[in-house]
């Protein structure tokens, strides 16, 4: 049965999945990147820039693992970019490049309607109004019997937590503090939504790897 | 120098450091005990229930070094006992029978005045109504070079870590979701504090003890 997940996921030690101030110059937020230090590490994150080298071990191993299986990603449309509001035009296409790692289909939660834009390897943008529900039921039927991935981003991750529809999720608590940001988890009560730890595996870089899943 | 520390105190993966409804059924909040279960199983903490057996190893190690060479206690008063509001006589003693884990001074911090309770084994109550800074300041002048633990609970902490007055940190990221309850760190911003990240250890059970340094 495809599952909804999350994975490779990174917070700071206290709790946020991006720093402040999200836009062109930080995608990931004031500091974001500490939270992405061990993967951007990994010999997995450097073959998806196309590059050779990155190292081996635990780290690694979660960041493939990540990328395997899925059939369709979902995202906010504050991880596709960093417009707002309306789209001014066709020019933006994410953050990746022509080749984007996604390979499948990859629903992006806006209020602005837009045109799918296909991109090289096979992703595919598609922009999805109709909220959440909406976007994972896309999501499924283009995904089959493959897992379908929330990438983010924090915002995301929240609603579909609160609705309990992501079945696991794998979060690489970091070796660092932000101080502000953007919570995962704050006013969530994870375990009334049924989630409970499975377990924690220590990568090379001090990150925590922790998988949550929900009961059945 | 002395310090101010903050050691073995235990978080869930969702940061909260007790359950709700903190009461004498209840010290450490319903649930409150998953965030412990580590630190029950290990020797250190068997011993000072005055029985033998327990485990060794790093939690073990990491329990007993939280214990050493501190001079001096500051707790809050629900840390202290289940009684809220002024005190109705002198009956309650804490937790921890005749001779409490401390063999030192403990202050607690209380609104409501009461005569310092001794009690076997060096441990001694007393209570301050003045606040956080002179409850410092008296834990100071009693331990010397040696270093004050605060013992707890959330709140209390919260207090001290707002004030920058927190040297170090020893957190236990324990393996399971309280959902609710009292959050460490919501709203504290740890980074501009100065605090940082120093190292991480993996414990037994799946615990991940953090240690946090303010930066001098």
């Amino acid at each position: 049965m495809a599952k909804l997940v999350v994975r490779n996921f990174s917070i700071s030690i206290d709790g946020f999945g991006a720093g402040l101030n999200q836009g062109l110059d930080n995608p990931l937020g004031v500091r974001g990147p500490e939270l992405f230090d061990w993967f951007f590490h990994t010999r997995t994150f450097q073959q998806m820039q196309g590059d050779t080298g990155g190292e081996r071990g635990v780290d690694d191993d979660l960041a493939a693992l990540s990328m395997a299986g899925i059939g369709a990603w979902i995202m906010g449309r504050n991880m596709f970019g960093p417009i707002r509001g309306p789209w001014p035009d066709d020019q933006w296409k994410g953050w990746w490049g022509d080749e984007p790692p996604y390979h499948t289909p990859v629903f992006v939660l806006t209020h602005h309607a837009r045109k799918a834009v296909p991109m090289a390897g096979g992703t595919e943008f598609r922009f999805v109004t109709d909220g959440i529900h909406v976007a994972l039921q896309q999501a499924k039927a283009a995904a089959g019997d493959r897992d379908i991935r929330v990438g983010g981003g924090v915002a995301t991750i929240r609603q579909y937590l609160r609705a309990g529809l992501i079945d696991e999720l794998h979060l690489a608590v970091a070796p660092t503090l932000l101080g502000a940001g953007e919570h995962l988890l704050h006013g969530i009560d994870m375990r009334a939504l049924g989630y409970a730890y499975v377990k924690h595996t220590a990568g090379e870089r001090a990150v925590a790897h922790v998988i949550l899943r929900k009961r059945a």
